[in-house]
Protein backbone atom coordinates (compact mmCIF):
# COMPACT_ATOMS: atom_id res chain seq x y z
CA UNK A 1 0.00 0.00 0.00
CA UNK A 2 1.27 3.31 -0.87
CA UNK A 3 0.66 6.41 0.93
CA UNK A 4 0.70 10.00 -0.20
CA UNK A 5 2.59 12.26 2.43
CA UNK A 6 1.03 15.42 1.82
CA UNK A 7 1.54 18.55 4.41
CA UNK A 8 3.23 22.07 4.69
CA UNK A 9 6.80 20.20 5.34
CA UNK A 10 7.97 20.65 2.20
CA UNK A 11 8.62 24.73 3.36
CA UNK A 12 9.87 24.02 6.22
CA UNK A 13 14.04 23.74 6.07
CA UNK A 14 15.01 20.15 6.52
CA UNK A 15 11.98 19.53 4.20
CA UNK A 16 14.27 16.30 2.86
CA UNK A 17 15.02 15.09 5.93
CA UNK A 18 11.74 14.80 7.66
CA UNK A 19 10.25 12.85 3.94
CA UNK A 20 12.85 10.47 4.76
CA UNK A 21 11.56 10.28 8.28
CA UNK A 22 8.50 9.72 7.48
CA UNK A 23 9.29 7.49 4.68
CA UNK A 24 10.68 5.33 7.17
CA UNK A 25 8.10 5.08 9.63
CA UNK A 26 5.73 4.20 6.79
CA UNK A 27 8.19 1.33 5.83
CA UNK A 28 8.07 0.30 9.46
CA UNK A 29 4.53 -0.05 9.44
CA UNK A 30 4.45 -2.29 5.94
CA UNK A 31 3.61 0.88 4.23
CA UNK A 32 5.78 2.64 1.03
CA UNK A 33 5.74 6.15 1.76
CA UNK A 34 5.38 8.90 -1.48
CA UNK A 35 6.73 12.70 -0.18
CA UNK A 36 6.35 15.11 -3.02
CA UNK A 37 9.72 15.69 -3.15
CA UNK A 38 10.71 12.58 -3.96
CA UNK A 39 10.23 13.66 -7.91
CA UNK A 40 13.20 15.22 -9.01
CA UNK A 41 11.74 18.55 -10.74
CA UNK A 42 13.97 20.01 -14.08
CA UNK A 43 13.88 23.56 -13.96
CA UNK A 44 11.74 25.41 -16.34
CA UNK A 45 12.25 28.49 -18.39
CA UNK A 46 10.20 30.62 -16.51
CA UNK A 47 9.75 29.94 -12.34
CA UNK A 48 6.35 29.78 -13.75
CA UNK A 49 6.46 26.42 -15.85
CA UNK A 50 8.46 25.25 -12.49
CA UNK A 51 6.33 25.38 -10.70
CA UNK A 52 2.93 23.87 -13.02
CA UNK A 53 5.97 21.06 -13.27
CA UNK A 54 5.76 20.36 -9.47
CA UNK A 55 2.12 20.76 -9.40
CA UNK A 56 1.73 17.87 -12.11
CA UNK A 57 3.99 15.63 -10.62
CA UNK A 58 2.55 15.93 -7.04
CA UNK A 59 -0.78 15.37 -8.37
CA UNK A 60 0.63 12.08 -10.14
CA UNK A 61 2.09 10.87 -7.03
CA UNK A 62 -1.24 11.16 -5.81
CA UNK A 63 -2.59 9.37 -8.39
CA UNK A 64 -0.06 6.13 -7.96
CA UNK A 65 -0.97 6.40 -4.14
CA UNK A 66 -3.21 3.76 -2.64
CA UNK A 67 -4.07 6.69 -0.25
CA UNK A 68 -3.53 9.71 1.72
CA UNK A 69 -2.17 10.71 5.29
CA UNK A 70 -2.52 14.91 5.86
CA UNK A 71 -0.55 16.97 7.89
CA UNK A 72 -3.26 18.78 8.78
CA UNK A 73 -1.29 21.08 11.45
CA UNK A 74 -2.32 24.83 11.03
CA UNK A 75 -0.10 26.67 8.74
CA UNK A 76 0.22 30.53 8.76
CA UNK A 77 -3.40 30.82 10.14
CA UNK A 78 -6.08 29.26 11.58
CA UNK A 79 -6.53 26.51 9.14
CA UNK A 80 -4.23 23.61 7.47
CA UNK A 81 -2.06 24.83 4.53
CA UNK A 82 -3.91 25.40 1.37
CA UNK A 83 -1.93 23.30 -0.86
CA UNK A 84 -2.39 19.76 1.72
CA UNK A 85 -6.15 20.69 1.58
CA UNK A 86 -6.20 20.72 -2.40
CA UNK A 87 -4.19 17.53 -2.80
CA UNK A 88 -7.10 15.72 0.16
CA UNK A 89 -9.55 17.24 -2.15
CA UNK A 90 -8.16 15.57 -4.99
CA UNK A 91 -7.61 12.33 -3.56
CA UNK A 92 -11.08 12.42 -2.66
CA UNK A 93 -12.18 13.02 -5.57
CA UNK A 94 -10.08 10.10 -7.32
CA UNK A 95 -12.16 7.66 -4.68
CA UNK A 96 -8.65 7.03 -2.37
CA UNK A 97 -9.35 6.95 1.66
CA UNK A 98 -8.07 9.69 3.32
CA UNK A 99 -6.22 10.50 6.23
CA UNK A 100 -5.03 13.34 8.57
CA UNK A 101 -3.90 14.35 11.61
CA UNK A 102 -3.02 17.90 13.76
CA UNK A 103 -0.60 18.76 15.76
CA UNK A 104 -2.52 21.17 17.35
CA UNK A 105 -5.39 20.03 19.65
CA UNK A 106 -7.39 23.40 20.07
CA UNK A 107 -10.86 23.00 18.10
CA UNK A 108 -10.92 25.19 15.01
CA UNK A 109 -13.54 27.43 16.55
CA UNK A 110 -10.42 28.31 19.04
CA UNK A 111 -8.14 28.79 16.78
CA UNK A 112 -10.17 31.16 14.19
CA UNK A 113 -11.19 33.67 17.02
CA UNK A 114 -7.54 33.93 18.57
CA UNK A 115 -6.72 34.21 14.82
CA UNK A 116 -9.56 36.76 13.49
CA UNK A 117 -10.62 37.42 16.71
CA UNK A 118 -14.96 38.00 17.52
CA UNK A 119 -16.65 41.23 16.42
CA UNK A 120 -18.46 41.31 19.99
CA UNK A 121 -17.55 38.69 22.63
CA UNK A 122 -21.56 38.37 23.30
CA UNK A 123 -22.75 36.93 20.31
CA UNK A 124 -25.15 34.42 20.36
CA UNK A 125 -23.97 30.70 19.73
CA UNK A 126 -24.43 30.23 16.13
CA UNK A 127 -23.77 33.85 14.90
CA UNK A 128 -19.71 34.15 15.66
CA UNK A 129 -18.52 36.42 13.70
CA UNK A 130 -14.79 37.89 13.10
CA UNK A 131 -13.85 41.51 12.70
CA UNK A 132 -14.39 41.54 9.68
CA UNK A 133 -18.37 40.27 9.86
CA UNK A 134 -17.66 36.62 8.75
CA UNK A 135 -19.60 34.07 10.32
CA UNK A 136 -17.32 31.82 12.73
CA UNK A 137 -17.76 28.24 12.10
CA UNK A 138 -19.28 26.40 15.42
CA UNK A 139 -19.57 23.05 14.61
CA UNK A 140 -17.06 21.23 17.27
CA UNK A 141 -14.68 20.28 14.15
CA UNK A 142 -10.89 20.83 13.67
CA UNK A 143 -11.11 22.73 10.31
CA UNK A 144 -13.20 23.38 8.31
CA UNK A 145 -16.18 21.18 7.82
CA UNK A 146 -15.53 20.17 4.27
CA UNK A 147 -11.90 18.60 5.47
CA UNK A 148 -13.55 16.73 8.75
CA UNK A 149 -16.59 15.78 6.31
CA UNK A 150 -14.45 15.24 3.62
CA UNK A 151 -11.93 12.03 5.73
CA UNK A 152 -14.94 10.99 7.49
CA UNK A 153 -16.80 10.45 4.61
CA UNK A 154 -13.69 8.38 2.71
CA UNK A 155 -14.02 6.33 5.57
CA UNK A 156 -10.69 7.71 7.18
CA UNK A 157 -9.36 9.16 10.13
CA UNK A 158 -8.41 12.65 11.55
CA UNK A 159 -6.45 12.09 14.36
CA UNK A 160 -4.93 15.35 16.72
CA UNK A 161 -2.26 15.21 18.87
CA UNK A 162 -3.18 15.05 23.23
CA UNK A 163 -0.34 17.96 23.29
CA UNK A 164 0.49 21.01 21.06
CA UNK A 165 3.77 19.51 19.09
CA UNK A 166 5.74 21.53 16.39
CA UNK A 167 4.25 21.29 12.59
CA UNK A 168 7.05 18.45 11.98
CA UNK A 169 6.61 16.23 15.30
CA UNK A 170 5.51 12.90 13.81
CA UNK A 171 4.05 11.33 16.84
CA UNK A 172 0.56 11.68 15.88
CA UNK A 173 1.12 10.69 12.61
CA UNK A 174 2.51 7.39 13.46
CA UNK A 175 -0.40 6.96 15.52
CA UNK A 176 -2.59 6.78 12.27
CA UNK A 177 0.07 4.40 10.80
CA UNK A 178 -0.30 2.14 13.68
CA UNK A 179 -4.18 2.21 13.37
CA UNK A 180 -4.12 1.42 9.47
CA UNK A 181 -1.23 -1.36 9.77
CA UNK A 182 -3.75 -3.56 12.16
CA UNK B 1 -24.52 23.34 -17.73
CA UNK B 2 -24.50 23.14 -14.27
CA UNK B 3 -21.39 25.19 -12.39
CA UNK B 4 -21.05 24.84 -8.39
CA UNK B 5 -20.32 28.21 -7.35
CA UNK B 6 -17.52 27.18 -4.34
CA UNK B 7 -16.72 30.16 -2.64
CA UNK B 8 -16.26 31.74 0.94
CA UNK B 9 -19.29 33.97 0.34
CA UNK B 10 -21.07 31.32 2.63
CA UNK B 11 -19.66 32.98 5.50
CA UNK B 12 -20.93 36.36 4.66
CA UNK B 13 -23.64 38.30 6.12
CA UNK B 14 -25.51 38.45 3.43
CA UNK B 15 -24.59 34.87 1.68
CA UNK B 16 -27.93 34.17 0.04
CA UNK B 17 -28.61 37.14 -1.32
CA UNK B 18 -24.99 36.83 -2.86
CA UNK B 19 -25.69 33.19 -3.80
CA UNK B 20 -29.01 34.40 -5.62
CA UNK B 21 -27.06 37.27 -7.51
CA UNK B 22 -24.29 34.56 -8.74
CA UNK B 23 -26.99 32.07 -10.02
CA UNK B 24 -28.87 34.77 -11.81
CA UNK B 25 -25.50 35.56 -13.82
CA UNK B 26 -24.75 32.24 -14.65
CA UNK B 27 -28.71 32.06 -16.14
CA UNK B 28 -27.68 35.45 -17.97
CA UNK B 29 -24.65 33.51 -19.81
CA UNK B 30 -27.27 29.99 -20.32
CA UNK B 31 -26.02 28.09 -17.22
CA UNK B 32 -27.37 26.68 -14.20
CA UNK B 33 -25.44 27.45 -11.12
CA UNK B 34 -25.25 25.72 -8.00
CA UNK B 35 -24.73 27.55 -4.50
CA UNK B 36 -23.88 25.91 -1.37
CA UNK B 37 -26.74 27.65 0.67
CA UNK B 38 -29.14 25.94 -1.85
CA UNK B 39 -29.66 22.46 -0.33
CA UNK B 40 -32.09 22.64 2.83
CA UNK B 41 -30.20 21.06 5.56
CA UNK B 42 -31.96 19.48 8.65
CA UNK B 43 -30.25 20.46 12.18
CA UNK B 44 -28.84 17.32 13.73
CA UNK B 45 -28.92 16.30 16.90
CA UNK B 46 -25.22 17.56 17.17
CA UNK B 47 -23.44 20.73 15.92
CA UNK B 48 -20.73 18.12 14.79
CA UNK B 49 -23.12 16.08 12.90
CA UNK B 50 -24.90 18.79 11.45
CA UNK B 51 -21.60 20.41 10.01
CA UNK B 52 -20.70 16.20 8.43
CA UNK B 53 -24.27 16.87 6.67
CA UNK B 54 -23.54 20.06 5.25
CA UNK B 55 -19.91 18.64 3.90
CA UNK B 56 -21.61 15.56 2.20
CA UNK B 57 -24.56 18.16 1.09
CA UNK B 58 -21.91 20.38 -0.63
CA UNK B 59 -19.67 16.82 -1.85
CA UNK B 60 -23.35 15.95 -3.46
CA UNK B 61 -23.65 19.06 -5.26
CA UNK B 62 -20.18 19.47 -6.74
CA UNK B 63 -20.81 15.62 -8.10
CA UNK B 64 -23.60 16.53 -9.63
CA UNK B 65 -21.91 19.91 -11.40
CA UNK B 66 -19.69 19.78 -14.61
CA UNK B 67 -17.90 22.33 -13.45
CA UNK B 68 -16.74 24.43 -10.44
CA UNK B 69 -16.01 28.68 -10.54
CA UNK B 70 -14.94 28.81 -7.39
CA UNK B 71 -13.90 32.69 -5.30
CA UNK B 72 -10.10 32.46 -4.67
CA UNK B 73 -10.23 35.85 -3.64
CA UNK B 74 -7.64 35.76 -0.15
CA UNK B 75 -10.11 34.71 3.01
CA UNK B 76 -7.96 34.82 6.64
CA UNK B 77 -4.25 35.07 4.81
CA UNK B 78 -2.91 35.01 2.02
CA UNK B 79 -4.55 32.65 0.30
CA UNK B 80 -7.89 31.12 -0.68
CA UNK B 81 -10.42 29.65 1.40
CA UNK B 82 -9.58 26.33 3.03
CA UNK B 83 -13.08 25.15 2.27
CA UNK B 84 -13.17 26.48 -1.09
CA UNK B 85 -9.75 24.80 -2.18
CA UNK B 86 -10.82 21.14 -0.72
CA UNK B 87 -13.72 21.55 -3.49
CA UNK B 88 -11.96 22.48 -6.07
CA UNK B 89 -9.11 19.51 -5.33
CA UNK B 90 -12.55 17.41 -5.10
CA UNK B 91 -13.43 18.41 -8.68
CA UNK B 92 -10.27 18.12 -10.26
CA UNK B 93 -10.23 14.72 -9.02
CA UNK B 94 -13.40 13.89 -10.27
CA UNK B 95 -12.47 14.39 -13.50
CA UNK B 96 -14.00 18.18 -13.85
CA UNK B 97 -13.07 21.32 -15.41
CA UNK B 98 -12.31 23.61 -12.80
CA UNK B 99 -12.08 27.43 -12.98
CA UNK B 100 -11.10 30.35 -10.33
CA UNK B 101 -11.02 34.49 -10.10
CA UNK B 102 -9.59 36.46 -7.19
CA UNK B 103 -10.47 39.90 -6.50
CA UNK B 104 -6.98 40.48 -5.23
CA UNK B 105 -4.53 41.12 -8.21
CA UNK B 106 -1.41 41.08 -5.79
CA UNK B 107 0.94 38.07 -6.27
CA UNK B 108 1.54 35.53 -4.07
CA UNK B 109 4.52 36.26 -2.96
CA UNK B 110 4.12 39.48 -1.80
CA UNK B 111 0.61 38.67 -0.37
CA UNK B 112 2.85 35.85 2.01
CA UNK B 113 5.69 38.18 2.36
CA UNK B 114 2.75 41.10 3.72
CA UNK B 115 1.30 38.77 5.93
CA UNK B 116 4.09 36.63 7.53
CA UNK B 117 6.90 38.90 6.90
CA UNK B 118 10.45 37.72 5.46
CA UNK B 119 13.65 37.23 8.01
CA UNK B 120 15.33 38.99 6.21
CA UNK B 121 15.03 41.50 3.15
CA UNK B 122 18.61 40.36 1.55
CA UNK B 123 17.74 37.01 1.38
CA UNK B 124 18.43 35.26 -2.38
CA UNK B 125 15.82 34.41 -4.64
CA UNK B 126 14.61 31.19 -4.43
CA UNK B 127 15.22 31.12 -0.51
CA UNK B 128 12.60 33.64 0.94
CA UNK B 129 11.62 32.47 4.01
CA UNK B 130 9.02 34.43 6.68
CA UNK B 131 9.71 35.06 10.10
CA UNK B 132 9.05 31.44 11.30
CA UNK B 133 11.48 29.44 8.55
CA UNK B 134 9.02 28.39 5.95
CA UNK B 135 9.91 28.99 2.49
CA UNK B 136 7.68 31.17 0.80
CA UNK B 137 6.90 30.01 -2.59
CA UNK B 138 8.25 31.83 -5.66
CA UNK B 139 6.67 30.78 -8.84
CA UNK B 140 4.75 33.72 -10.07
CA UNK B 141 1.95 31.98 -9.52
CA UNK B 142 -1.78 33.35 -7.48
CA UNK B 143 -1.39 31.27 -5.11
CA UNK B 144 0.05 27.81 -3.80
CA UNK B 145 0.99 26.20 -6.67
CA UNK B 146 -1.13 23.40 -6.68
CA UNK B 147 -4.03 25.39 -7.18
CA UNK B 148 -2.95 27.57 -10.00
CA UNK B 149 -1.42 24.15 -11.65
CA UNK B 150 -4.85 21.70 -10.98
CA UNK B 151 -6.64 25.03 -12.22
CA UNK B 152 -4.66 24.81 -15.75
CA UNK B 153 -3.87 20.95 -16.08
CA UNK B 154 -7.75 20.84 -16.04
CA UNK B 155 -7.95 23.02 -18.56
CA UNK B 156 -9.55 25.60 -16.79
CA UNK B 157 -9.20 29.60 -16.17
CA UNK B 158 -7.81 31.77 -13.14
CA UNK B 159 -8.70 35.34 -13.94
CA UNK B 160 -7.71 37.98 -11.39
CA UNK B 161 -9.47 41.74 -10.97
CA UNK B 162 -7.61 44.62 -12.75
CA UNK B 163 -8.23 46.37 -9.35
CA UNK B 164 -8.85 45.55 -5.71
CA UNK B 165 -12.14 44.58 -5.09
CA UNK B 166 -14.36 43.08 -2.08
CA UNK B 167 -14.53 39.31 -1.35
CA UNK B 168 -18.35 39.47 -2.67
CA UNK B 169 -17.67 41.41 -5.87
CA UNK B 170 -18.74 39.35 -8.82
CA UNK B 171 -17.27 41.44 -11.67
CA UNK B 172 -14.11 38.84 -12.60
CA UNK B 173 -16.85 36.21 -11.73
CA UNK B 174 -18.86 37.63 -14.76
CA UNK B 175 -16.12 37.69 -16.87
CA UNK B 176 -15.20 33.96 -16.41
CA UNK B 177 -18.69 33.39 -16.81
CA UNK B 178 -18.64 35.24 -20.15
CA UNK B 179 -15.25 33.63 -21.54
CA UNK B 180 -16.92 30.18 -21.07
CA UNK B 181 -20.31 31.43 -22.81
CA UNK B 182 -18.42 31.54 -26.03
Amino acid sequence: MKIYLAGPEVFLPDANAIGERKKALCAEYGFKGLFPLDTQIAEQSSARDTGLVISAANEDLIREADMVIANLTPFRGASADVGTVYELGLARGMGKKIHGYSNDPTPYTLRVLEHSGAASADQAAGELRDTDGYKIEEFELHDNLMIDGGILHSGGQFLFAQKKAAIESTAAFEVVLIRLSR
